[in-house]
């Protein structure tokens, strides 16, 4: 694992070149060994027909906080080979966080577990969904 | 089922009620007995840092067309329990397709396949997803 | 792939050479490119505590049957690297056969789908579980 | 939830009810409020053809540690509704232990995710797969 690797300003401009990542407003407020915290306010671009976050969008913020928590120990060259979420609440509030945590890392791949939480103006944090990915080193 | 269940331009309306869909420019193609198809161009806006369709974009793609697929068996009022997602090549080209069809269905839960298809402006078709999830009768 | 990749008789003998399959009676009935059907009669030491077959069976049947699908295009050495099962209806009967065939395969994985279903003394077919996994290539 | 439903005893009856659990001579050492382990000593009947313990014995070991989890905190009427398992390491070793905890429960489901360590003779424990699964309320 290089020193880049575990760069934060490095990190965020990753996700500063992803057009989908800045449409939404996504936002990486942690990247640590083996943690990564992507954030986006829950605008009401983001909704779906109830007034609730979108499930895609969660979906999303699962799988990017996954994907840049498996890159904080494989190196910057990965690719996601597969998640897993589970919705538990509808996700309402000011903001969703997504805390990725690698819970097994290797010379290959890395799975992931990420928990998702809705916060609410006050500070309130609701669980919304659970996840799991494998991200696998490009190439 | 109600024949309501199965009207494509009710289920429109559905969709065009989510602004997330909207803001992705979701279409619904199909929705019939069993399967639902979902499109939306591949615009710029939609990429991750190499040009691709961001993965977040096939999970939302993926749970929106498995929602919608179970909605034609299990009504209206569905909320979609969970999902997984395979990601197995790159997304590129002009429009993405999710294509969802009911693999089981009881009183309570359906359970869905979803393939997701990047398609060429000359209408060749590469599968660059596979997803299965599962979708509960709501109250 | 090399034909000994799609020979019956080869994967029979893997299969043979896997005590845990033994133990469980697993039997290899198809095994043709994409495709391979692993069937197992549902004995009393299946069950679980109401007489259904205990879904660690299942989980077992969908694990074995997506390998040896993937098998077929990948070549005898693989490794399954995750699975995702929905267990859609108790597993009741004389039998239980998991189809799984290959949905994509590249250089480096393949991502199969797999039915459970559970056969009665009749003949008839109930789908009990629906499974997706994906295999790696060994090395 | 009740007093029975988080006591030991009972569950290890529950266990002991399950003629597949009997057969693997799965053991159930914890049972707590939202946690349960559960584990089984890896003997030659569980091998694949390579001398490791089976996919299927891990999957097996880990779809019921998570009901048994969500037991804990659902009561005994519970259906597993679906899990995903990645595969991490190759178990061998004296034993495994299915390790499930519960990520969150509601009126109607619980999601609970489970880490599998294959443990040694001298007890150092490596992680060998990782997983997660829905419970669902019977009835």
């Amino acid at each position: 694992m290089t020193a880049s690797a575990l760069d934060l300003g490095l990190a965020r401009k990753v996700l500063a070149d992803q057009p989908f990542s800045v449409l939404l407003g996504a936002r990486l407020e942690v990247f640590e060994p083996g943690r990564a915290v992507l954030a986006l306010d829950l605008d009401g671009r983001l909704q779906q027909q109830n007034g609730f976050a979108h499930g895609g969008v969660l979906a999303y913020a699962a799988d990017n906080a996954i994907t840049f928590a498996a890159g904080t120990v494989l190196g910057p060259a990965v690719l996601t080979g597969g998640m897993t979420i589970s919705y538990v609440r509808p996700a309402t509030g000011a903001t969703l966080e997504a805390e990725a945590t690698v819970a097994s890392s290797g010379r290959r791949q890395a799975v992931c577990r990420c928990d998702l939480y809705a916060v609410a103006a006050d500070g309130a944090r609701t669980l919304c969904a659970v996840a799991q990915g494998t991200v696998l080193t490009a190439g």
